[in-house]
């Protein structure tokens, strides 16, 4: 037996590596024609389907696809096709299913029905041939490795930055990326390793030994984040973590908002950063405790997780790494092993 | 100083008149008006906005739109627009805004980039002469009256009767609705009043006294009701309710699902409720407190809220109501003031 968490751990650590990986020439020539395929048929819209931590990697997708690509995106239940058996006229779309195993049944039957309706059809797995692969007409493998933990870390990254990829190489017509964009995924990598060795999210941990609960905000691009970040630490340390966008928080749960409700603000250094800064203020008026993920210093705050200035697009793939080390330290400090959380499942089975 | 909780009471108490008020020619005629201009323009797809509460709405709307209509349909975040600039192509949309007050300037901001690239908007709010209609080309006014307390619940169940009534009206072409679905839809007011007669759910709410979290769980038609019954406690009680699909819960939050954490599940009597028996076996499994809601018995669990028989559509717009008597019961128990809680403002102002 390896000590508790030790597969999460090295799972984090891979991370930069998967970066490097996925955006040399073997997999980016990949993406590229993908992208060039899908360029040229020129959807009218994008429909992305995923479950858990992937349903994060998709709504990613659909920021990513609306700001860059002007094009209307949203995230299928698949639960109205597999379920209650509907068969929308899906032909002038684009249809995305995002899976580390592929294995899920219903994304499949997503898939099938939506290419069988005219969608064009695309997998992003970790898993080149699964169920999904099979069933779509496009596929991208995002080469992550074996995921050793069964909360998924470095299988989510990966999808990140495929779909970023893809995007941009969409917005680019399928040919090379814009000279300052390969600069900008170039830089990753490195980032990523240098965000890792920051100790400051450790150390955190023991603060929020005994929370009860917490809350976890962002906006646009934060807010795959701050759900991701809200998962990880419900599947880990079983703490119940809820995930708002930074307007819904003000609209109503602001409400449980208190000094005693630890709240953790992804606060980009863009635009959705600087939308975030009413909620910042609402929060600090109301004296909750609340830890910053982000470039910038915010006044008032307990405590901030440095992040380095970069475009807030790719800061999703760069926010979500100490949040990660945090539901790793959290579940040892509490006594779970993370590795092998109770009553979580690898792969959805659901119909 | 009326008496804590009179407003909400009020509110709650008003909905089988305003489910009657709804479907009187007066208003029944201008839904169907509208269905038919949309009917006639034939959108490729719908996209919805919305905030909070009618975000809910927004969802059973999606649903409808899918399964009814056999569209394509998403909910969009607002801040893509109103925050990133984003200017997607929804020439060929039907882009649906849902707000009680209609005032959020970051929808109406929505709709007015939706028009402007050829979109056909439609506004369903509970605020005829608001900035939301104003902008919108259609609109549909939900006549529930003035709301009371901050938490909405009677404008609530009106807009999922108005999506109701919209999407059959557009199914059926404009004209009359099937013979079943009126009769279906004379049925709801009397159904309304009989469900909140019964006392189950107010009885239930010492049991969540000191409850320090609960999960929400329900697929399909019954999901936007998992996701309103959390929303509702978390507003009214502050207690942190955290709402999963069905199949999501499965995948990696089960984890959280012990003796000690109570589950709220909304069973229906159709697919979405058939789909729901691995979900029920496996909280068994784990000895979790479930309390379903519908209305058909299953075996094991803490208790039962019992529903009437009806068509899992038709359920959305019942299984809430006792879930509103439910967060009610337990403001007043933990002592707080549904009417007026911490925080909570009834227009979304963020942009």
């Amino acid at each position: 037996m390896s000590q508790p968490g030790a597969g999460m751990a090295a799972d984090i650590a891979e991370q930069p590596a998967g970066y490097a990986r996925l955006i040399q020439p073997s997999s980016a020539v990949a993406i590229g024609r993908i992208a060039e395929v899908i360029a040229a048929r020129r959807p009218r819209h994008v429909v992305f389907t995923a479950r858990g931590t992937s349903d994060h990697a998709a709504l990613y997708g659909a920021y990513l696809t609306e700001i860059r690509l002007g094009l209307p995106a949203g995230l299928a239940s698949p639960s109205t096709v597999t379920v209650f058996g509907a068969r929308p006229d899906l032909s002038q779309a684009l249809v995305v299913g995002v899976s580390q195993s592929g294995g899920s049944p219903d994304l499949a039957e997503v898939l099938r029905v939506a290419r069988s309706s005219g969608a064009l059809t695309l997998a992003i797995t970790n898993a080149p041939s699964s169920p999904l692969t099979e069933v779509a007409e496009l596929s991208i493998d995002v080469v992550a490795g074996t995921e050793r933990a069964v909360a998924a870390t470095k299988t989510y990254t990966a999808e990140l930055l495929a779909l970023l990829m893809l995007v941009e190489g969409i917005r680019a017509g399928g040919g090379t990326l814009p000279r300052q964009e390969q600069a900008a995924l170039a830089a990753l990598p490195e980032l990523a390793a240098q965000v890792l060795t920051d100790p400051t999210a450790r150390t955190l941990a023991p603060r929020y030994r005994f929370a009860a609960r917490l809350v976890t905000t962002g906006r646009g691009y934060a807010y795959p984040t701050a759900r991701e970040a809200a998962l990880k630490l419900m599947e880990t340390s079983y703490l119940p973590a809820l995930a708002f966008s930074g307007a819904d928080l003000l609209h109503g749960p602001l409400a449980m908002a208190d000094p005693d409700v630890p709240v953790l603000a992804v606060v980009g250094s863009g635009p959705g950063g600087a939308s975030m800064r009413e909620v910042l203020a609402k929060l600090g008026e109301r004296r909750a405790d609340v830890v910053v993920v982000g470039p910038s210093d915010v006044a008032g705050v307990a405590a901030r997780i440095a992040m380095p200035q970069v475009d807030e697009r790719y800061a999703t793939l760069l926010d979500i790494l100490p949040l990660q080390q945090l539901a790793l330290a959290l579940a040892l400090a509490r006594g779970e092993d993370p590795d092998a959380p109770r009553g979580l499942n690898k792969i959805t089975t659901t119909l």
